[in-house]
Order: structure tokens, then sequence, then C-alpha cells
């Protein structure tokens, strides 16, 4: 499917009016960013690169859009003729998926023809604000299950069937070890993982009857759900029998589990444990689900439930205390035809959405010795910074929170990498478990502070001191006009 | 892009072990149906069954999908021939879209071969959960604006392109009036609404010559959003001056407005449209936008906000407070290779948990005088109810609440009709201004104590005396068991 019509309707009629006004030439930087990470984190995780890339790429007018537009929506000939040759030409850079951002970091930034830079927003958005709050959710139940494996197994109540797809990418960038969605396993070589229904133990007479058949067919892999009818006096003691039986036969029970979900799960748990283990039956694993999330989970463990499988639905496919993630595409800088930049400013009464004017890029420093994450800098695109000279940062809302970074103790890295030049795809996307790997690495880099669940350590989040001024200078011209 | 395998994996390995227990021949009923109302709300609006139908419609295993579910994962080749041949043949009801539900009210019920009906599972629930709860949300929105129209701009922050899109669709059966999203106003002809952003003011030297420009293009719907640098002391001026000129020039101003988008909206709605009709320009209307939902616009409309357009973004198009619809699917009969019913109940310690047992349909009782509802009465499919003779009917969890319906004063409507017969698409389903017709109409048919956004008044759901007598008995006897 088409997906360019995917816009709101404002953008093309600012398109028409940046056509009737001469501004075909003129050129315009914008940077996504977010204001406020999802669910009281200390950080996000940027996601959905990949889909918006595609959607650049294949952005075109078909001869049925057009008909629409010029029947339905009304628009005149010379603007149909305008979109019919509509291409991206313009320059994206964004930071790979994966990587941790914080509020305020452009982490994508597109230069082009005004024109379609400005349509661009709606798609952009869209895509990326649905999977860096699904990939930011699905790291928080991570941290919380700690090295346990996570399952994302929420495709029936994600909103609609792309919510399941690209939500499962996105938890499985995120910390996710797998999915239940097979399209996406397919589409993105992701692991897939599923086992029986309660309709499956119920179609057959008794759950005996039930496990034993599933056995059979799946003796590889038998993960038996044990709450259809009584977890405890019904459900563990078939499964037991079942397993008993299996290993009876000579098969190896490493891959055989029970699935908890409903009742309590952590006197469940560690009951059916107890169960397990007095039936000699310790490498049968016990996973869990029904309604968890990171807070759950955590609760869960802190109460000692035996429970190293977690499989979470509804409230990490929906992010659902948090459904929405704020990415939002402001204009940064015009450029003339000459060539000439002019930074472009939002002003508001609250200073934190006050956007940052001109083109930027955004540095992370690390700390040599320990490897860890201690600042991010954005600063102008055309400012260089060397590691082996001394670096003073400071708060740009508290200016006298300073600190200072001593030569050959910190390392820069560039965020930003082109992703489009002159409208040209220039940038591969690993594969997912690939991206996974990336962002888990990132992760590694935060402090635990910053990683908290429940008011986290917030990093800091610099600018330099010439985008600083210049900010402070255009806040002062504004105010005065 | 074909949507088969959008599916949770276990739906694929029970099918494998169905085949394999030899139950290919063995039909089954399955009901969707929901057990909580959304957001508080007194009912639920079910949508999302047209994309329900063309996913079974089109449900075919591609070679491309057999070569992942036969290399990657793993499913033997006696399997994939059964898959290779997978269609559809069952049976499948369904309520029009738009009907207004209520909990445990069956809304889809497939009959089918049970591998068939049981892998409809989580395509089903992901489109209908999603579609239901956007409609839902939209109707309490509507309902809140009174009869004042209401925008769906939220694609941006959708979870994903099939959640702005479909989305949309949503919104529209549930009372919006238009969406700004141009792919779904293209594919379901529904009224598509925009005009333009900060950005556009941005680009212009000033906020004066970016209304004109925008009025010379858009002479016919100009709507200007006045808040990129001072509501009242820049934009509603500049507003006013662009409106004045655009009369001597002759222009209508119907169809021009201004639209608010920070700040506070009572105060500023009330003072703007001060200056608007001090400047003899009471034709010109006020739209407003930011983080609107159903409790912002009753508060609003309660402090005489004098806004008669309401562009709702995020909050409708995640149903940001309740962003997940409970609908499950379950087994409610199966039906041997003679003929003979079994009927299947899932029990759990929860009394509102605990299934209804056997094949079923839905009556809607309207009372004849007033034209309101009165009741629905889940009935097994084989009884026949005549509303020319008094019907008494009772609350299944409080038996003793009962209430006659006296010969000739009711009307009975059945909800479900059929959708698929044998397989075969028979149903065609309206168009989406048609469906949001049927919805409005149906709304009116329920008092407004069930439409309060807070504490309505529950519907009555009733069980027949056999379905209750049955579902008793069947309680009964597993628990002996």
């Amino acid at each position: 499917m088409n997906l360019t019509l995917m816009s709101d309707f404002y953008e093309l009629t600012m398109l028409r009016g940046y056509q009737r006004a001469g501004f075909r030439n003129k050129k315009a930087v914008f940077d996504l960013f977010y204001r406020k990470n999802p669910c009281g984190n200390g950080y996000a995780i940027a996601a959905g690169l990949e889909q918006a890339a595609d959607y650049i790429e294949n952005l075109r007018f078909g001869p049925d859009d057009l008909d629409y537009l010029s029947q339905t929506a009304g628009f005149d000939g010379e603007f149909i003729e305008y979109l019919r040759d509509f291409r991206f030409t313009g320059d994206v850079l964004a930071v790979p998926e994966g990587t941790v951002v914080f509020p305020n970091e452009p982490f994508i930034r597109v230069t082009a023809p005004i024109m379609e830079a400005q349509f661009l927003e709606t798609a952009l958005l869209n895509i990326v604000n649905h999977q860096s709050l699904i990939a930011t959710k699905a790291a928080r139940v991570a941290w919380a299950a700690g090295g346990e494996n996570v399952l994302e197994m929420g495709t029936r109540r994600a909103q609609g069937p792309d919510a399941g797809l690209y939500g499962a990418r996105a938890a499985i960038i995120g910390g996710c070890g797998a999915t239940s969605n097979v399209l996406a396993g397919k589409m993105f070589g992701v692991p897939v993982r599923g086992t029986h229904a309660h309709s499956w133990v119920m179609s057959f007479p008794d759950e005996l009857t039930a496990f034993r058949r599933y056995a059979e067919v799946f003796p590889d892999a038998c993960v038996l759900l044990v709450d259809t009818y009584d977890t405890l006096r019904s459900g563990v003691p078939n499964a037991i029998r079942v397993f008993r039986e299996m290993r009876e036969r000579g098969a190896s029970l490493k891959n055989c589990g029970i699935r908890l979900d409903s009742g309590d799960l952590a006197y469940l748990s560690k009951k059916a444990r107890k169960m397990l283990d007095e039936a000699d039956l310790q490498e049968v694993v016990i996973s869990a689900s029904g309604d968890l999330d990171e807070n759950l989970i955590g609760d869960l463990k802190t109460q000692g439930a035996k429970i190293s499988v977690w499989g979470v639905g509804t409230n990490l496919i929906t992010s659902l205390d948090c459904p929405a993630f704020g990415g939002v595409y402001k204009m940064a800088c015009e450029i003339g035809e000459d060539g000439a930049q002019y930074p472009k400013i939002k002003l508001s009464e609250n200073p934190e959405k006050v956007t940052n004017p001109g083109i930027k890029k955004v540095l992370r420093l690390y700390d040599v010795e320990t490897g860890k994450f201690k600042a991010d800098l954005i600063a102008l695109e055309d400012e260089s910074y060397d590691a082996s000279e001394d670096l003073t940062i400071f708060d740009p809302l508290a200016t006298w929170k300073r600190m200072t970074l001593r030569a050959g103790e910190y390392r820069i890295r560039e965020l930003l990498v082109p992703v489009f030049a002159g409208g040209k795809r220039i940038y591969d996307s690993p594969g997912t478990m690939e991206i996974r790997a990336n962002c888990r690495a990132e992760l590694d880099t935060l402090w635990d502070e910053h990683k908290r669940l429940t008011n986290p350590q917030i990093a800091y989040v610099d600018l330099s001191q010439r985008l600083y001024d210049l900010k402070d200078r255009m806040i002062a011209e504004a105010r005065k006009a």
C-alpha cells in the first residue's frame, strides 16, 4: 500500500501555499525531537528509522492519489502537476535505531526544499513516535525482569495490525527476547514463541489428555498452560504427570515449562516450583502472563516469585500507562537560495518549550575510564570539538551548573549519521537483532541511576556556548519585537 | 501486504496439534465479546468488521509464508501441505459496525472447522479491539461536544500507520465530523480538514504576511492559527485585519475561523470572541486544539468557552486514558461430525468471568412508545421470541431483579447478521459515513443516563431462562468433577 497520503491535510494546504508564495527553492531544516520522557523514564530509545526511511524513499503520489486530491480535495492543476513529480531530494541525518536519546535532542534532522521537508512531518512523527514509545517501554520491562527473558505477546490488544507488527519490532529492539507475532518474526528475523491457549485444553475431554497430546506433538518445546480448571489441584499435577511420562520416554525437558496466566502469580509460582522440584523436575521452567508490566514484574520478584519467563501483552504493546510519545517536528533554520542560514526559534511562555535554533548536532560524551555516559552536548553543526582539550559544559536552564571534562579523560561520539543525501538513501539499516544488541550495549553505558524506573537521575543535556548565545540573542530580539 | 501471518504463534502450534489429534472435521463456535466497557463508559461501539472480513476473505498462506513456517519455524511437511490450501470455509455472524454493544454479548460469532475458527483469533481481536476502542472514545468526545463539530487530528501520535488510518475511520464512526488524515479521506470517503501549522507562520517574515498569504490561497476556508507569537496581542488582531481585508474584497467569511492551540482555551476563546464580535466578524468561528479530551471539552463548555469546533488529537487516537479494549475470543460450543452440539464453558473464580456456553444470539428490546432501548437478551440460537407475547427477563447475577415487557409494548431486533456463509462473504459493508449515521441513530435510542461520561446507568443484559439453566447446570457439573 502506498502510504504517501498518510499525512495531515494541513501539510498539503501548506505546500500549496508555499508553492503560491514562491518558496519552491527555499530550503529548511527541521528537527524531530521530544520534550519529555515517557512513563517517567530517564531516557528514551530511538526506533522506527528504517520504516521512516522506507516512507521517504517511496514517497510519490500515484494517479489515484492525484485524482483524489484534485477531484475530492479540490486542489488545482498547478499543484497537482507539482505533486506528480514530487520526490524527496534532501538530506536526512538520524541517530541509529536503538540509541538512547534524551529530551530536546534532535534525533532526526531533515534538510530539504521547505515543501519536501514540511511534507514529511506527519508520517515521520507517526512512525518514530510509535516505535520509540514501545522500545522505551520494552527497555523498562526488560530492566525490571533483570536478565530474565521477556516475551512480547500483545498483538491482540495492539492498536491495529501495524501496532502489533512494528510494536513487536520495537519491543525486541528495547529488550524483549521474542514475540508471539509470526508476521513480525518473518519480516524482521526475530525469534517467535508460543504454545497453546485455554481453548486447546477445552477441546479435549480432559486436561490430562490435552497435555499429553500437546507433549506428543511438541516434545522439544512443551510449555503447558495450567490454569484452565484449577492451577494447583489440576493443572500442575497433570503437567507433572506428563513431564514424567516424557522423561520415561527419554525426552529432554530442557525447553519444557508451565505457564501461569491467572491468580496470584507470586503464590502460585512458589507452590508450583515446590511441586515441580519435589517431582524431580528442576529443569522445568515457570513462565507467567496476565496484565504484567514493569512494576508488577518488579513486585513479583521482590516477593520471591519463581518465574523465569515473563509474557507481557497489553501493557507493553500499548504502553498502557503512557500510550503516546510526544515527538515533535520543528523548523530550526531556513536556508536562502544563496545558501545563507536564517535560524528559526519557536517561543513559548514555558522556557522548556522554547526550541533550539540553527543547524545542530548532538555529541555524546563518555568517561574513558569507566566507559560510562557523562553528558550530551547539543552544538551547532559547524562547531568542532576535540577530546584532547578540556571541555566545560553547563546546564542551559541553570547556567551556574558547570562541569569540566579533562583532556584525554573523555571520549566524543557524534550521534547523528547520514541516512539520505541528495534524496538518495545511503544508510543500510542493521537487522532488528543487531539493533537490539546495539541498544543493549548503549544501555550498558548508562549508570543504573538513569535507568531506575521511578524518579531516575536526569541525564545532562547541555547546549554549546555558541548555541546558547544564539538562542539567548534570538529570544531577546523576539521579545523586543 | 498479506496479513495472514499476523497471528500469535500459538494459533499455529494449536492448529498443528489439532491436525495431529485428528480434529480436522470437528467444528467449533467461538464468540468474540468483551467484559468491561472502556473509559468507564456505559456501552461500546462495535467497529472494525469490514477490515476483519477483509482479513478472513484474503486468508491464505503464500509461498514465502510457507517457506518461513517450514524453514524457520520448523513445521513439518504434513502441516505445511495443510496450510497451503487453508481457506476460511465457515460462517460468521456479527453486529453491524456502529452498533452499541454491552459486556458479555457475542458481537462476532464464528462457526467453522475448529482449526479455521481458532486461527482467526489474533487478527479478529486485533482489528476489532482497536476500532471498537477508538469508536467508543470518539462517541464520548462527541457526546461531550454536544452538537458541535469534532475533528480527529491525531495521526502523528497514533501507534503506527494503521492506528492513524483505521483509528480515523473508527473516530468518524463514533461521531467525529472529519479527520486530518488524507489517506483515510481517500480510502473511506470521509471528510478531511486541515489548515496550517506554526511552521507556516514562521516561514514568513511576520505573522500578518503569513495570514495574508494563507487567505489569498484559501479564501473559502481560511482558518488561521493565532498562537505562534502571542494570541491576543498579535494573532487575533492580525487575523481580524486579514478577515476584514477579505470582506472588503467581497469574500464570504462563512468558512473562516481562528484556531487556538495553547494557553487557557476558556479565557482566550472568550476574549477572542469579543474581539471578533467587536470587529463585526460574528461569522468567524473559533476552533481549539491542544490535549483535548471529553473531560476537558466538558469543562471548557461549563466555563462558557466560545469554541465551536474541537480538534482532538492524541487523547482520542490512542484513547489515552484507556488504550486497550478487552475483547476476547472464546470457544462456546463444539459440533461433532454428526452435528451434535457440545456447549463449552470456561470457569473462573470470578463469576463475571465465567463464559456463556452454547450457540447464542443477541436480542435488543426497544420500548415501542419511546423508541428507546429497554434491555438486551442473550438467548440460545434455537429459541424463538415473539413481541406479541409478554416477556419476563431477569438479571443473571441477581435473579430476583426481574422485569416484564408487555405484549405489543416492546419491539425485538436481532443484532447478529450473517457476514460469511460457507466461507463466502455475503455482507456488503455500508460506507463509513453511513455507518456513522447508523451509530448516531443507535445512540439516540439510548437514554442519556446510559451515555453519561461518569458512572453511567448500566444497561440490562440478561440471559434467557434456557441459557441461564444451561450455564447453571454446566457450572455445577464442572465443580462436581
